[in-house]
């Protein structure tokens, strides 16, 4: 990894997913508040120590509650706070006394409703800067840390699963955006890192957060959801740095005219022109996404398998019609057929029966057992004119041993080097295989588009590393 | 519907698919062969009679089994052949003595293979016009009939489950994706009704298929893979006979030369100019799809909702980002946002607090209750700009009580008259409610591109109507 050349503020945000310890004030013993939510978060799972801040209560689900934050007898790294919105700027001061680093607003009634609300957060923000405390939102869902479990979601387990441990980490500028690709991460059981939806970014910004991450040893993988950029200049050169470390993804929401203004009702963001923000894509090397599907197609295969060292791709199939489709999109995407070398081409002319066809796509035919396979993988992979494998498989045909499938091409693959994507359509037993294949860390796809797109991202983020 | 003016060969596909009476030639007592899983299939759940035939057993799990077709004691409409190539002409040869209307030929080695085997194929259907017999092959899966339960597919049901009654027929030139694409709709539980792997194309082709399945009653939305099309001037008459009285969804494999090169090599189809297959496409109103998600996608909207009499989408959501991406998605695809007449904004003024907004998408915000989204469905449907509603509910946000968010959605929907789709992304609790909707005939899709999509082929499909 290259050295990076960060801003000391990156250290300022460690408090939001490494606290020691954290007041949340405005925790309640009552169900349905949004204080009871994130008070039940951190008493479940939390892993540092975390003291319940609430003037009217004396303990909450056993735990004792202090009056304020002042009142804590140890020092506080984070301040969550979910108290109403008049009250937040002098419960911030509060804060800034007792020496906390670092706050999260999750309170709305702030800059979103306009007025008044708009001078509180100027107020809010003025506090914060008094006191040196970095400050997340208001109006945010704050941090979710698959780590030390810093948990600020106000929604309860049961309607939003949180997902496991793993590489792939999510800023947000919509909160409803995000939890909506947590659960997902969960129902997948794909692995995330650390989660931020920063609100109306009073202090801290996306570029903020995407600092923190790309010198974060946690994440493979950032991906942002934004609508429009606070700092333009400070992000471009944020986003071109962190680049170069790790695959940043961005989906970037109101990039027609009917979506800018549908954004500016949202989060009052300015989208800014389309055709300026593809051109900063272009220069900074990111991987601009268009739909949450592709951000998590993309995700899964950025976090677990290398890069691409070019862009020759081999397609080995048992069903001719996937290998058509997937030679369709490649040459779409720009990226290769690889072209078989001489002794690739023999070798697999000698092994197979005379119907396999032994072109790129390799297509083993509906016939082909996992022996088939294993050949096919291997004298691919060993060919010097391949940088990455797309492998197919209709799992329904009775050749296949479904048994010992998974394990076969693993076996196949390991010892190369070169990234591996797998395409099995179908119902429940390709849903099987799938499962199988993505604990082992190889993403898998239902369709040919979706496999071969996801190869575009791995040859993407090879060519901009390199 | 409009009259139809379909050639008098349509009746005779007729016995493929509701045939009273069926021969399996090849009809095989032992496991992992393909007359075994075959025979199975008729013998579990075929509705009409049937018989084994097989020289050598005397009876087939419990059936008796005849020595050849013509020892058959009754009519035979439908000969299922699935014995070696070389005797196959032969074996239709007997067929056409017994009076069959029409053979499957389900065994491969004959133009696929070259050589002798094109030989023999153009033998075999020089019998098949000799006896007037028509013939579905060779090298084909052949037929599946949800209703008559002819199910000629030689793969046992433990790896391909065989999916529900429904408005989707599907024809495949490619066997392995018809087999992942019946497949994953049975994982879906999506309805089929008929479903056509044609193969070599010896006499009944894609076109013969699309006129048969145009006239059927049971069938509300045709899709199909193809790679080459046998007879252009004839595909391109039956298609636009097609388009005018059901929707036509088209997978066109190979529009690249890497793929056109990959299809030569597969079905031995020349895949054609693409440039020309858009201007097919244009001219005839069928729907083009470029990958296996979007047939699925659209199918499903296209068999379950009226078509859209304009391109005015509504778009009522409690979650402000997948409002912002779906005005994105609305503008590219050439659809438009409606703009919502003044009683209709009036009213949900009225209706709602200051933070709801009330433009389109109308955002109901993260504390919306199902009440907030009666209102806003019932107005908007209400109000004639509106041609479709596109509904998003990000359900993890504790206000949805989502015991009653179905019923309360389609009771608001229901009399109006106009498709409606719906995004829920997410995990568990999203795939539940996905699935409630979909029971009750109304498309879901994970993301915002997905649904917005899919209202594109509603809007399509009600133009080319019109």
């Amino acid at each position: 990894m290259r050295e990076l050349k960060f801003s000391e503020s990156v250290r300022s945000l460690e408090p939001f997913f490494r606290p020691r310890s954290v007041a949340i004030i405005g925790a309640s013993p009552k169900q349905k508040k949004v204080g009871y939510v994130i008070a039940k978060n951190f008493a479940k799972s939390f892993k540092g120590k975390f003291f319940m801040v609430n003037p009217t209560a004396q303990e909450i689900f056993g735990h004792r509650s202090y009056p304020s934050i002042k009142s804590v007898p140890e020092e506080v790294d984070l301040a969550v706070i979910a108290v109403p919105a008049p009250v937040v700027p002098e419960v911030l001061e509060e804060c800034g006394e007792k020496g906390a680093k670092a706050a999260i607003v999750i309170s709305g009634g702030f800059k979103e409703v306009g007025g008044d609300g708009a001078k509180l957060e100027e107020e809010l923000a003025g506090v914060a800067r008094r006191y040196g405390i970095r400050l997340m939102g208001p109006n945010c869902m704050g941090v979710f840390d698959s780590d030390s479990m810093v948990d600020t979601l106000f929604i309860p387990r049961y309607r939003l699963k949180r997902p496991p441990k793993g590489g792939i980490s999510f800023i947000s500028q919509s909160g409803a955006s995000g939890i909506a690709f947590l659960d997902w991460a969960a129902g997948e059981r794909i692995g995330i890192s650390k989660f931020a939806s920063y609100g109306n970014a009073a202090d801290v910004s996306e570029a903020d957060l995407l600092e923190f991450l790309a010198a974060d040893e946690e994440t493979r993988v950032i991906a942002m959801y934004l609508e429009g950029i606070k700092d333009g200049r400070k992000f471009v050169k944020v986003v071109g740095q962190a680049s170069r470390v790790k695959p940043v993804l961005v989906l970037k929401a109101g990039s027609t005219i009917s979506g800018a203004r549908a954004a500016l009702s949202h989060t009052g963001a300015l989208a800014g022109s389309d055709e300026v923000f593809d051109a900063v894509v272009k220069q900074t090397g990111m991987i601009r996404v268009y739909d949450w599907e592709e951000m998590f197609d993309f995700a899964r295969v950025l976090a677990y398998q290398p890069a691409a060292k070019g862009d020759r791709v081999a397609v080995v199939t048992n069903g001719g019609g996937a290998g058509v489709m997937i030679a369709d999109e490649i040459e779409k995407l720009g990226l290769r057929l690889a072209e078989l070398g001489e002794r690739t081409h023999a070798e697999l002319k000698a092994k197979f029966p005379s119907h396999v066809v032994v072109n790129n796509p390799v297509d083993l035919t509906g016939d082909a057992d996992n022996e088939r396979y294993s050949v096919a993988i291997k004298a691919v992979l060993a060919d010097e004119g391949v940088d990455s494998l797309l492998l197919v498989c209709i799992p329904h045909t009775p050749a296949v041993d479904l048994e010992s499938f998974v394990d076969v091409v693993m076996d196949s693959w390991s010892k190369w080097g070169k990234p591996l994507v797998v395409c099995l359509p179908g119902g429940r037993v390709s849903l099987e295989l799938r499962e199988i294949f993505e604990d082992r860390g190889v993403p898998t796809y239902p369709t040919p588009r979706r496999a071969a797109r996801s190869l575009y991202a791995l040859a993407k983020y090879g060519k901009s590393k390199s």
